[in-house]
């Protein structure tokens, strides 16, 4: 065998067509092995992609699917190979040995063909199929898109406590945890410190963290924990300017994702609009189409899972919008720091955005008034004293404000149409699951 | 009063001065007035700086320091004013209401006169000084340029659990969580998870995210709940390819800070070099130096937090830096994932980063074979059954691979020489403080 350099350094699956190189030194796992007996095919799998590699029964020795190796060889050009290209291998190194009988599932079969649960179990092991690890490429860029947005219109990013001491926000949907000799819980949401760095000077702030819900749901779209992207924006005028907000972040958002995630957004065969429009609604014309339209009855002040499935439906044939803004919460079903609408006093400044049949966001303005806040505690048959971390900042000039709160999987869920809110997560927690 | 175009936009005080318009709305805080008796002179504040308003005493009839106002006035040169620019007041409005009689402390005052701890109870008014919110603007940089250097290497983000089944990495220093019915755990980093992720051929991760660390230590360098940047790469060849690695990160930080933190470095009289180079000393070679150099006796296979900073007073003196590299700590005093050393197996392929003083980050290459690994568990007085969710990764395949972890509050703290780590927390947890 002839001597190859060994300084060469590593190329990507996906760099390997535009390399000046001719000899290739290529890391990864095998995907699959094809013997032909006098000539064997690899197919070898990296984070970029998948590539063949022409070998023979002699340098496969050993191989196994799934074992980590390194590979050196020569490019060279063949159409019947995917991509065009194909390495013929001089040599093949294993740096991860396998211990299995046999797989938990096919990482390389053209369908996925294991339950959901098996796949959970064997998180990292489904993560090797493409199309799998593909979801997690395009909620990075939800990520990435939703910093870059804010970041453009002034936002910074806070990181606040997720352990704290009050039960504040409903206490029996929250996780407790024994802080040293006390009792504390899991934040539900960063809602009062994203509101109170607000009033701390930094005006517009973003967080993304993860949230707590102790919520008794094991649906396909409940997580007990889940990563929230928050907005809260000091001195607006009022929520229209929030929705205004959220509408241009998915706006840039789709624009993004049509660029940078083309190769999964087809993968799981979604087109997304390039530009994002979001009618705004309010909840009692909501509920007036529902029943017009689809003689559907509303629960009072809601809206119920199949009528958010139905008003998409109906902004989908008048809007050609798979979204819409949910506006005019009454005051009874917001929280107490929600703002009075200015008209119509049983009514808030609130709103929820609605994707595809599903609730992706709440939001709205917020009570900006100290004494204003401190009686609307008061009349939630709430104890004012609970809130004094919350309320020491509205006495010292809090400005008009307001936000919203994105969460993650379900938006990933959605813009690629899965139908479990698991597979938007890398180890997803739910009331039975706490591993991997 | 003349009338004012009330579709104007607000400008944000930074802006001022290179803005076209001649009547300017803008929006902050009191931040302090001079009554003059026949003028008045009030200092609007607002997140991106402090501008002076010439207003008169009916202007600012009911205005206490901190009020939330909005401003429309006119642009004028005044070379006296701060900046050279100063606003000639059409009007005032009060947007958020003041409800105190003092303040806790003054925050327009030269000198930060408030004890910590004051500060941290009334941590949004502390903020409101700008030097205080200045710390943050640089941790937000610090985290933009670890996800852009580390994107730029093809990283990929990934979010992973923090509740978690069991207490593998050292129970007595976690908190348990009431999850459901069953007793779980905050994690205390994402190691496993990390790890994890690279095999499922993620490959190259990095995670933002809090760590929990139920220590018993209240000091000036620990925190309950911190914010962990942690990294870890598939496929390296040794321990040295991940200290290229973050050498390369704080050579681009620094450069990035230098860049976008001029002021606030400024504010702390910081000087950051423009380039970082970090020399790479054995533990025992760093032993050796403590004991000739300073005849300091160093704890068997360690360091300790006095040798800490005698080593950074050697590397200073003897390569200009403020960063050292300790590695090939011994195996008994690394966890039992850790990769022996090829020539002496009783070292590891481990190391720290001490920065000016203070151990900020903790690496090294890892075990990637399963039979190796598992043995490794049961030497160390550990159940392998107890690492299911984490060995099952190694049997398919784990290439070679390793990672480090940098606590950001830390870093942040050292970058400013700030002298306690709760300055560099927004809301920091410790043994006593929970609020706000």
């Amino acid at each position: 065998m002839q001597t190859v350099d060994k300084t060469l350094e590593r190329t990507f699956v996906n760099e390997v067509k535009d390399s000046q190189d001719e000899t290739i030194l290529l890391r990864g796992w095998v995907y699959k092995i094809i013997d032909l007996s006098n000539i064997v095919f690899v197919k070898l799998r990296d984070k970029s992609g998948i590539i063949q590699l022409v070998t023979n029964k002699e340098q496969i020795e050993g191989l196994k699917l799934e074992n980590a190796i390194e590979v050196i060889g020569k490019k060279s050009k063949n159409e019947k190979a995917p991509g065009g290209i194909e390495i013929i291998v001089d040599e093949i190194k294993i740096l991860g040995r396998t211990y299995y009988d046999k797989l938990p599932f096919e990482i390389n079969s053209y369908k996925n063909k294991a339950a959901l649960e098996t796949q959970l179990d064997h998180r990292t092991i489904a993560l090797r199929r493409p199309e799998i690890r593909a979801i997690f490429k395009v909620q990075n860029e939800i990520e990435q898109a939703f910093r870059d947005y804010l970041r453009s219109k002034n936002f910074e990013q806070i990181h606040t406590a997720k352990i704290i001491d009050s039960s504040t926000e409903g206490g029996s949907e929250m996780f407790t945890v024994n802080y040293f000799d006390r009792r504390s819980f899991l934040a539900q949401s960063p809602q009062f410190y994203k509101q109170m760095m607000v009033g701390a000077g930094f005006e517009r702030v973003y967080e993304i963290g993860h949230a707590y819900r102790a919520e008794l749901h094991n649906t396909w779209r409940h997580l007990n924990e889940y990563v929230s992207l928050d907005v809260e924006m000091g001195f607006i005028k009022d929520e229209f300017e929030l929705m205004d907000l959220e509408e241009g972040f998915l706006d840039y958002l789709f624009k993004h994702l049509n660029k940078v995630c083309k190769k999964e957004l087809e993968m799981y065969k979604v087109e997304l609009p390039n530009e994002v429009k979001i009618p705004r609604i309010t909840l009692e014309e909501a509920h007036k189409i529902l029943l017009e339209k689809y003689n559907k009855k509303s629960p009072i002040g809601n809206i119920d899972a199949k009528g958010e499935e139905l008003i998409c439906d109906y902004v989908k044939k008048e809007y050609g919008t798979e979204f819409v803004f949910l506006t005019k919460y009454p005051v009874a079903k917001r929280p107490m720091y929600t703002m009075p609408d200015d008209e119509d006093k049983t009514l808030t400044k609130s709103f929820d955005l609605i994707y595809d049949g599903l609730e992706i966001t709440t939001g709205g303005q917020r009570i900006n008034d100290y004494e204003m806040l401190k009686e609307n505690i008061i009349k939630f048959g709430l104890n004012p004293e609970d809130f004094d971390f919350y309320l020491d900042t509205f006495k010292y000039g809090m400005p008009p404000h307001g936000g919203f709160a994105i969460g993650l999987e379900r938006l990933t869920m959605k813009i690629l149409k899965l139908s479990n809110i698991r597979e938007a997560t890398l180890v997803p927690r739910d009331m039975k699951r706490l591993t991997p």
